[in-house]
């Protein structure tokens, strides 16, 4: 019978599982067209307001095919119940047979968004991180700040808050862990004065101006992931240096690249996938002064790669 | 944490539960517009070769929302493993908190296609069927002919196999059960002599003739499922009195309907969707000589129906 694997397992395993290596290889394999990943499946529910994503596929000659279900029904906090939730299944790709079901609740869309955030800030941020920008207080904003410290040794960061008391919850939570962070409920002041922003938010309407991005600064948006939200003034990826994402297909319907092409102030031909810029330096930031933007939707390959690797760890264990 | 139900436990329950006017409530749901049903995905494997159909979606205002994910690896039987694998999945409407998970390994789905197949015969079948005729000898012959016990007494049976073992094994099993039942290798026997003929194989070329069809006989054709597969003679389907189909959006991609829509024999607009039928007896049966299809390609709806059903049986058992 499949392997029934809960949270608390995954929970446990996943500090000693080095997952950046791991999905930025699927990155790399899904630029490469080696792997196979239909378009994204979706679910919309109006009272009260959820969408569901399913996201699916394989490596090619691997040995597991995944799918994965994440919904977030935005009002559950106010039930006391996570905004995210969800599931991923591994099955055997010779035979269909259900090898793992992980009922990680969520958790590992979560992490692998994390860890995509920090594979384009290895690859695009500039050397020099004098603070961080956070725009957003909810899981992912936390997740993607612990993550970064994969890649960067800045703990100076300034947190948007779309109120006081979600902005002093998260500084009050890395004070802890001795950051040296604070809050304001004003993103151009986030903007103006960070060179590493990463945006969180499910926000359908730019939050982030061109006026105050400075040189240098890199972006990370991976707030949108769907056709109506927007993070980012289209300007900005206009005028961007490089402007990645981590999958053409789906940026021609989602994210920030989709609303900026849409405007017609950018070229798709100028738009690179995460995949290839981790395979090629010279697609990768140059110097100290371009402004580079990763708008990252979230592709079933980084999917594959965490429940793959959660369910080997796991079956090593025992 | 959600419920895990695995497959003994599910066919435990199934008998208790009265699966036909469960199903057909749901095809009617389907046909007003009362559900949300996205398009099938779809995952398809070389080598070995293999399908995985994820079927997915809800009944408004209701408590659940379902995700199926079905597979057919047919060299699996090589090995000693079910070709049909899979599981289904219930999820909270209103939270997205995964509420059960149904580990069927496909039983589900080929129960709840042999559900449609009874529904069919049920509305369509003339009064007075003197001999069955199935069509292959899988697993779905074998659930057609079961379920079909539901709306006809008839035990009469000439099944076609492929080979001779496949044959005889499927004719012991009934003949075990007190059917008069016997197998031809000659496809066109069956259909020459059944007046109700279930077609049941993954086939890629015709195996139904329409000079064999005699007046007054029902075909449901469920093998069909994808754009590659055919049973019937598109001439068959021109020539039918009533051809119905379990989706109207999906026949436009697979199916029977799909094949002969193509050679330009059968318009759409004379296509009846199952759920319009159950509802409206003046689209149904009229006498003894009209020739009917059902071309059945697989609703999410049904899965939607069965596993709620099984769901909530087990709840109320436990």
């Amino acid at each position: 019978m499949a392997q029934i694997i809960n949270k608390d397992q995954i929970k446990k395993v996943i500090p000693s599982i080095d997952l950046l290596p791991i999905i930025e290889e699927g990155f790399q394999l899904y630029s490469e067209g080696k792997t196979v990943v239909p378009p994204v499946g979706e679910l919309l529910f109006e009272k009260p307001p959820g969408e569901v994503h399913i996201k699916y596929g394989y490596i090619k000659d691997d040995d597991f095919y995944v799918i994965k279900i994440a919904s977030g029904f935005y009002e559950n906090t106010q039930l006391n119940i996570s905004a995210s939730q969800g599931l991923m299944l591994v099955f055997d790709q010779k035979t269909g047979v259900l090898k793992a079901v992980l009922l990680d609740e969520g958790l590992l869309t979560d992490i692998r968004t994390a860890v995509a955030g920090a594979i384009a800030a290895k690859y695009l941020a500039p050397k020099n991180i004098h603070q961080i920008g956070i725009v957003g207080t909810g899981i992912q904003a936390r997740l993607q700040l612990e993550y970064l410290k994969k890649i960067t040794d800045c703990r100076r960061v300034l947190v948007w808050a779309r109120n006081e008391m979600n902005g002093q919850k998260m500084i009050d939570e890395f004070l802890a862990k001795g950051y040296n962070i604070s809050f304001t409920l004003d993103a151009s002041k986030v903007a103006s004065s960070s060179n590493l922003i990463v945006t969180t938010t499910p926000s359908k309407t730019p939050l982030i101006l061109a006026e105050n991005i400075q040189a240098g600064t890199h972006i990370t948006a991976m707030g949108s992931d769907t056709s109506d939200k927007i993070e980012l003034d289209p300007i900005i990826l206009s005028k961007a240096d490089i402007v990645v994402v981590d999958s053409l297909p789906q940026s021609e319907s989602r994210g920030e690249v989709f609303q900026t092409v849409k405007t017609d102030l950018l070229d798709r031909a100028n738009v690179i996938e995460l995949g290839k810029l981790i395979s090629n330096p010279s697609l990768q930031r140059q110097n100290e002064n371009q402004i580079t933007i990763a708008d990252l939707t979230g592709v079933a390959v980084q999917d594959i790669q965490i429940a793959k690797a959660v369910f080997k760890k796991i079956l090593n264990e025992t």
